[in-house]
């Protein structure tokens, strides 16, 4: 699962400029992207469930793993890999219960008590954010590197760095040696998102970050 | 299940008038509301599930039903009596599928064609409505009487009516013979809920309706 982790897509319907949903995330799955995180806080559960079953189509396709951010319930009924949950969603101990112990659990996490609190309660990895300042989520908390550090000291599962990651903003990231880079614009928002995860997977992966 | 439908109470935190949330549900369901229904369309995960799990015991103490709107993952962990969908939520066959048989699933229809896919599609109960206009649910359409008698023809399961419903104005679905009377701010926008609840209990159940 840790390598899986690498280039980590969560998607954000708002920011496609009017381009189709699925055509966006296939591209970015075309490009390289390792892993999907549906993440779709406005949409009710039919429309969300029916972009459930075509992304886990589409990361199949390109043998990435597929996350359900937030609906348990959505995830479980596509048979998605896994369940990504913030601090306001349903606890991670909860999701637990639900998905059985061989599904993926990530936890949203920015101070090193949640983090903890996260890994004893089962998650598989962490996010961990915002490390730098987001348009995509306003009111994310700002995570310095050196809690990051401190985080990655106390906790034993992979960690994912998500918050305004950008290309020319993760050489810090490099030296901490994160197990994923978590992106949402700097993919989402490129004129062409084939060509821009594959720099971002030269950049991350092919270089052995 | 069907005499439990009788006087439905679905809740809506945000009309309480700054009153306290379970207070408020506790009086109704000491007044004699039969079933509870918790919709939190703005409620984030964490708190549903804490609204829920609190909900699912001051229900027992009553010996009422205990009904989540949309969120499949949080009936099954608050172990509720069942799920109500409407049509933007998972579809009910999926539910279906996560319930198991032996919870209720409960759909809001509006049309006769909506009426006999959720009955085919494995609904226990339907909602239907809003038979009057209501400033809770500003979005919904209108049903009419006569088109809520066209359902009860062509679908055996029982129905409950909501929509607008008050003391004044449900005549109509006495005559209509529906099974169940599902209000929201007639009961919880009342100074004295208990008593509100009581006199409804008095008007739709201890008259026979």
């Amino acid at each position: 699962m840790r390598d899986k982790l690498k280039l980590y897509l969560v998607t954000d319907s708002d920011i496609l400029k009017g381009r189709d949903f699925y055509k966006c995330v296939e591209d970015a799955l075309k490009g390289g992207v390792t892993i999907v995180q549906l993440r779709e806080k406005k949409c009710l559960g039919k429309e969300f469930l029916e972009k459930a079953y075509r992304l886990r189509e589409l990361t199949k396709k390109y043998n990435a793993l597929f996350i359900i951010n937030d609906r348990v319930d959505i995830a479980l009924l596509v048979d998605a890999d896994g369940v990504h949950v913030g601090q306001k969603d349903i606890p991670a101990f909860e999701v637990r219960r639900l998905i059985g112990k061989n599904k993926i659990l990530g936890v949203s996490t920015r101070t090193l008590e949640e983090a903890v609190k996260a890994r004893n309660d089962g998650a598989d990895y962490l996010g961990v954010g915002a490390i730098f300042a987001t348009n995509t989520k306003l009111d994310a908390e700002h995570v310095s590197i050196n809690k990051l550090k401190d985080i990655q000291k106390s906790v034993d599962i992979p960690i994912v760095a998500i918050g305004g990651l950008k290309l020319d903003n993760i050489d810090m990231l490099k030296e901490c040696n994160v197990d994923g880079y978590a992106v949402v614009s700097a993919i989402l928002t490129a004129d062409d998102i084939y060509n821009e995860s594959k720099v971002w997977v030269n950049e991350i992966i092919n270089k052995g970050c």
